[in-house]
């Protein structure tokens, strides 16, 4: 290996990390005064950037939102036919301990329905996949009819729906919405299986 | 009534029609814009008044979004006691019809989990209260424990997340999603009585 190689793959690392700095910066930023109060100089004061230097890796803010939303997905994403029921149960106990990208995602998506947002392309691209995976986690799991008597396609967007509704009502009252336990008896109902439990 | 006690019960009248056109109209300027993003000075130009105009009857910005807020839980309240679980889906069909109304709604909720928002304590007080009449709506049809196996506990936070959350999905992709037949399934879910619907 060259002098200049090594030069460059460690110029090529380090924009990297500094990419990743960014993203999370933004993430915060993002969570604390939503995408249309968020500034690119806010993001960059927090990452230790000048403006022109934020600006040399995302040159807009909306290239920025569609880097922090891609990223979000890359990390959560699960390969596809190796998701579970069960696994969606984990997913949100796992969502119980980070509120702040919950609440970035909230935040986001709320604004998505206002006219002309740069995240409502990407949102709504993003739920019709995430119906026909869950459709298709669903299928997998019980076939053509679900215990609780819906279809795949019927529970899927109820499923989505429980999971995004009930984020908003545990960010504005952590104490009084036990998110992981209220999704659980909702996967109870689509089984068919809801019982009781301890409170 | 004498002359001057005429003037000014017109004058009244005057300024309380003012006050809802004031209303309507920011109505359409949130949902266009999301509340961070509307201006007093959008919402006076759409009304026909100057920014002094409206600030003599909404001081801030914070004061006029308090009082959307409260007038569309007035519109939309129904008596304690009167409220029924058919009427539910009766009231999501009605929301299916006028998106503007729900666009703001969502749109605020979603901005309403960043730090600081105006509409964070209207919202998480709205919540304690929805759940809450949720809660002795199911418990008065059905008693203590739902046909699907829930407690009306249980089933309040997951109705109100599936009304929220399929307001977003609808929002985005009205075509994709038919809100008032997905929330008719999930009541079928709570009632142990869900059936595929013809699609």
């Amino acid at each position: 290996m060259s002098y200049g190689d090594g030069m460059s793959s460690t110029r090529t690392a380090r924009s990297g990390e500094r990419r990743a700095a960014i993203l999370r910066a933004a993430l915060e930023v993002i969570a604390e005064r939503g995408y249309r109060g968020a500034s690119l100089a806010a993001v960059a004061e927090r990452v230790g950037l000048t403006q022109q230097g934020l600006l040399h890796h995302f040159p807009t803010k909306e290239a920025l939102l569609v880097a922090v939303l891609e990223d979000r997905d890359r990390w959560d994403s699960v390969p596809d036919g190796q998701l579970r029921p069960d696994l969606l149960a984990s997913l949100v106990e796992y969502n119980a301990m980070r509120p702040g990208i919950v609440q970035t995602f909230s935040a986001l998506l709320g604004e998505s329905v206002t006219e002309g947002h740069p995240a409502r392309e990407f949102f709504t691209r993003r739920y019709v996949g995430v119906r026909g995976s869950m459709a298709q986690v669903l299928r997998g799991a019980y076939g053509d009819r679900l215990p609780g008597g819906l279809t795949p396609e019927q529970a899927a967007p109820l499923l989505v729906a429980v999971m995004d509704g009930l984020q908003y009502q545990w960010l504005l009252d952590p104490d009084a919405v036990d998110m992981p336990g209220a999704f659980r008896d909702f996967m109870a109902l689509l089984e068919g299986a809801a019982v009781d439990r301890p409170s």
